[in-house]
């Protein structure tokens, strides 16, 4: 690809110089240990030729698949004319064009007069800012989070983050903790426990500068709340003078079903963290809408090299144009979704006491074991289905495919899964007896 | 560029979306208000076909110049194949290549046996990592960092960073500060104070997890340490069973000279943090070199969806091949080096006072006023010539020119900027008359 | 009383001084503002020779009134063969006495094996000796304490207790807020809940060093956990390797009715924290009962200078000896509980929706409106009876009377109790006519 | 003295309970091992009738020496008049005779105008008083405190402590460390380095609330600063509206030969905090003065059941009425400090490189070896001498003896530790050879 390289590896899938030299901080290509090469809409292909479904995509990524065409020949286009490859935070014609199209198509028909703070390309980064931004606004510290939130990993997203892996018994401090919606089933109201924590001026909960959420926690296991819920914790940051920050890093851009994950709650966020498939191609890029009564911020303030990703810029807006200027885009998500809903009924059926969870192209099945869902994606893979679990325990399997995944492949995918469910069950089942 | 676009902004140099819906966060573009759309190699060209020779560089992520050819084709051949383009941290043939070369190019050769951990792709982001390692390999917390360096925005690394406009008031903690070499002069020898600080056990200075340090302060106004100074802390971290860890977010990938910052000191980092000119394009990438010693990471307990930019890897393949492999480059930096010095000599000459700060090619003029250096950087711009300030008080004229930056164009670029001090001087003059 | 003094206040009950020379965080003067010269037993008498019954007992620090004659006696004896007064921790007889008769009066019966560990002598202190150990023994960080929990004001307790007003805003760290028994009714299971956060790695809640608990929250508003609640507390600790902390300073020393107030619940406490009443007197004391199996204190780890209060040995041996040796002193307080518990109960019909809080000697009645309790103090003490409030919003009329209270004063007392409460209510009526 | 004791230990000097039942936290009971009974001015007297000369002095907790007879028969009368002994914050008799004597005598002839906050009755707590003070008043977080300051163990002043041991590698927040006075012999100038660490926006130090500073560091090795660094320290904090805190708790209360310890420095602090000789008895007492500027708090904001321990009130007004009414005093302890400087001059003579420490009878010799001190001090036990180290190595030899001393008993000491410092000496030099 680059030209003759110097000491390169010879043989195909030839994984030396990872085990040699690449951190033991490395995760996925464990359980998807081969050499992928290149990818196609929701197709990976590895370097022995083998294709793969991807459920994965990127995480949630690449939520209109690999290598989008459009976007791919704007980014061609713009590489070509020698476009702005980084600007700082520099106006660009690439960053203008995606403010207009962000702003026409996406924030005018919604109502929403935010502004858009282009962070540091990663979610953590996004979040790090919308929360050093409310605790300025506010003049407050303290910031509720919820159990099983993800958030990223640097230290004041961390805070935030419920995972003890990923915690690594550091001192974090900043965030109260309350559980998320359903967290103990229906035997309690966490609104209602939250709305008394925070009357309550001697709960020992601090005036919060800002409630942070996901509506629908991906890493956490695909829990997600109800509308009825967010909407009264809406109210309660509100009442309480904290400001809403909705977390959409994952279940924004469509994931859901619409384009930021609380739009049927009709509630309107004073801060949302956006990332991941924001650029459309997979690109880093991460940015903050903010409200702007809160756009205190003063110049640079929260800054960072890599603030204007000008190739996420062209793709981003490629993606703005190409998938959210029409309103079948997201008929096309829900039909999608169903069909997702539909088979995993169906697989959840084979497995006693498992739970369907999770909403819109983020749906998946709690098989409440984590070495089951395991060994059912490592099944998958094999034949062909990238696939990965979330959850406390890794319990979770999760569907995250492309949200524009060919409905054949979709099918495909899902029948790989359906089998590997079915197959791993029957293969404890003989080591059991 | 996209194709037709919604209600796009029209005129040549429209910046009134910015103002409508970009965040007051926004920085470098108040300065340098136009709105870019190309570049190549050390010339910006704006929508009126304006150009600038950039003395930015990115702040020192594009230290190969804007649109290097070889790695424009090989980002274009790599799109164009459908190559993957984000891979979470999957193994991909052009991860391989990256770190194939390297290993060859830069690792082998000096003899150093890290791993590469691919964090977010921020500086912040391998700050953070790099001091989380350090924590956990110690189980310490503390981490000495020094006067007017600078390492990121978010928390953890925040805590490290100096700038109190940065800070913004927030409760950081986990570090302890010490003043750089050279902080008050030749009066105060800082190594010999960290040395007693560390040695006495009532210091008040908690067991050190981590020395954390830049060579050459870019942000902090271009302040370098002397190599025996280094070497002293370097030797202090290693006796008081701390890790040093090199932040070359910006001194690295050349830009002082050599590849690494510290090769000249003799010295071997225990976590050196790199980002900026990793991918040579101005991709954003980041990674963090780890002594073998000490990778304790558990699998994505540092995790980050865009931990493998695999366009960065691309471009960042094709940089160390084409700059790195021979050794000619190191010279050809040290001739631009030497040609700024003198003509910073020169200017300085013409500025009562002023100081000539750094080394290779982070040099600069600190002409002990912002103000002045605000206007100088103003009438610069005006007579197209794009470069900034650095220091606690702004006040260091900081030339950040890609490193092969043509010597025509280095030459222009220092007599704009010699023309713009010289009568900014005497408008000054005129104005105190 | 000390020879003529220097620009003494010459007028009884003069209060100038006040005014002008001590802080504005004085407290409880402002609500009883004359001034105090004497006291014997429940009765106190201000510098006008009024006498007052004293519901508060120097917040729960007089179990035994004041100028108890056995210890009067024994501390006069003490002073008047010139026994040392302040000995730092060094072993002294009157040391040596406390520690033998604590050991057979009350550890021994109780079969508890645990250590003493003198801390400075206040109740704060106690509990940061015990949240410092856990944290040492355990090597965690992070402590759980609970809901309108009060543990001190210096900021390792400060982290710990609930009330907004002492918490200042101040960033408080290492402490995870659970709701204590009851908060939510009986709609949640507090208990249920931490059981949940402990099990689940994902929930944000670090692994404890520490659970920390009022078994009746004083200051909270006499909120009294139940057997079953704490049992399963305890439990969870044990399971989650963390120690269980008895703050027993407001409730310990006879004031639920056993010497220790967890005795009824049949639990071992890993730790306990206790104060006020310990000395018997009035003087300052402070202790912290140590498993042994975690008595992991370096010498003079956890120091303070007055930490071997001598005097409080002498007057707290004789505590023990005359209340404690027999079994008869808890059939004494038992009945005044009950006395107190009809007379609430009494009062409690006057005013609607009133609940009836806390256990043993410790009871009070919630009237849901701190501006009505705090009338009712207030008209109280104009008939003759000290008596505060406690709870969130003062709203909780807090009985904390000697628990050797004569019969009829007791009676006398609550007499004036009701009718303040009965004159209050009326002249509510009246104003709201 | 408290009647027949249950189990009582029966034999002399009889330290079993100590070892069954103290916690291993005690310390200064393993180098003075045996068991005190009773005292009267300098000297001590064990179980067994031994006396000991005290240059301790409950570690600067009794200036006046033991069971001084003024105060001795003001706190007799008032106990056998049943007063108050412990009174919350209420107003008393008491409490009125101490503020009018403490204003009359302390603070009006040297022109103070601070009012008196009464806090826990340890010095821990009032650092963490005014610290928490200083943090409202200014809004700020971080307090600056010295190399080798000693403050206390609860978690707000240990921040500011710098004892390792002491420490316990707790995550402590909110304290930014700087040189004291002559940290680095005449190499440095810490009162320069904070100066310029406050005016760079870029130091990383966080803006102020306070700095917080002992004039003379006890525990820190007998440490003086010099007046002249002091005004400086003073003149920054003023500069950048810091409030400046006084830690008079060892050094003040007479100890450096003045009442407090900054007044032949001309400087006014905002905050003082004092404690240990403030009762003259050795009871527990704390204070802090507070500039009425700075008095913002709110009623029991800062709260505390032993904040006023009447006990200690009529003490410490016989204290004051009784030293601090004449001038004669300070005459009498400059007496004793020439005396004691000259014999440790002549003892130091006898040590090789050893250095005379501290002021006023706080006097010390600093013999550079923490094992070579403590034998020095085991042996003067056995010799009848009662002397501790400090300092960050146990290395300084500390003459703490009570201000009153009578000078044959301060000549007697200083004997017997010359004659333990030679023979010490000798017996090494025997073991080296």
């Amino acid at each position: 690809m680059t030209g003759p390289t110097v000491n390169a590896s010879t043989n195909t899938n030839d994984r030396s110089v990872f085990l040699r030299r690449e951190s033991a901080a490395r995760g996925y290509c464990r359980r998807f240990d081969t050499v992928f090469t290149s990818a196609r809409g929701s197709l990976m292909r590895d370097e022995a030729g083998r294709e793969y479904i991807d459920f994965l995509a990127g995480c949630a990524a690449l939520n209109y698949g690999h290598n989008d065409p459009a976007m791919r020949e704007a980014l061609l286009a713009h590489i070509g004319a020698d476009g702005l490859a980084m600007g700082l935070d520099l106006h660009s014609t690439a960053k203008r064009a995606f403010l207009d199209t962000f702003e026409s198509v996406i924030l005018k028909p919604r109502g929403l007069p935010h502004r858009v703070q282009f962070t540091g390309p990663t979610g953590t980064n996004a979040v790090e800012a919308a929360m050093k931004l409310a605790r300025k606004v506010t003049g407050r510290h303290n910031i509720i989070a919820f159990t099983n939130g993800y958030h990223g990993v640097t230290l004041g997203a961390l805070a935030a983050t419920g995972s003890a892996y990923n915690r690594m018994g550091l001192p974090l401090s900043g965030v109260t903790r309350v559980p998320f919606d359903g967290y103990m089933g229906s035997d309690m109201d966490s609104a209602a426990l939250l709305a008394r924590l925070l009357d309550d001026p001697s709960s020992g909960v601090d005036a919060p500068a800002a409630i942070l959420l996901e509506t629908v926690q991906g890493e956490g296991g695909l829990n997600a709340a109800s509308p009825g819920w967010v909407q009264r914790i809406a109210a309660l940051a509100r009442q309480h003078g904290a400001l809403l920050i909705v977390d959409d890093v994952q279940a924004g851009c469509g994931r859901t079903g619409s384009f930021f994950s609380f739009e049927p709650m009709g509630i309107v966020p004073d801060l949302v963290a956006m990332s991941k498939s924001l650029s459309g191609f997979g690109l880093p890029m991460a940015l903050v809408l903010i409200h702007p009564d809160h756009d205190q911020w003063r110049p640079a303030e929260h800054n960072g090299t890599f603030r204007g990703n000008t190739h996420a810029f062209v793709t981003a807006t490629a993606a703005l144009q190409t998938y959210w200027r029409e309103p079948g885009f997201e008929a096309e998500i829900a039909r999608r979704a169903a069909l997702t809903h539909a088979h995993l009924e169906r697989i959840g059926r084979e497995v006693p006491g498992s739970v369907l969870k999770g909403r819109g192209m983020m749906q998946g099945l709690d098989v409440h074991s984590g070495d089951l869902a395991g060994q059912v994606c490592s099944l998958a893979f094999a034949r062909g289905l990238v696939i990965e679990t979330s959850g406390a325990h890794d319990q979770v399997l999760k569907v995250l495919a492309p949200l524009n995944t060919p409905l054949p492949l979709l099918e495909q995918g899902l029948s790989i899964l359906h089998g590997a469910v079915t197959d791993t069950l029957a293969t404890s089942l003989r080591h059991a007896a």
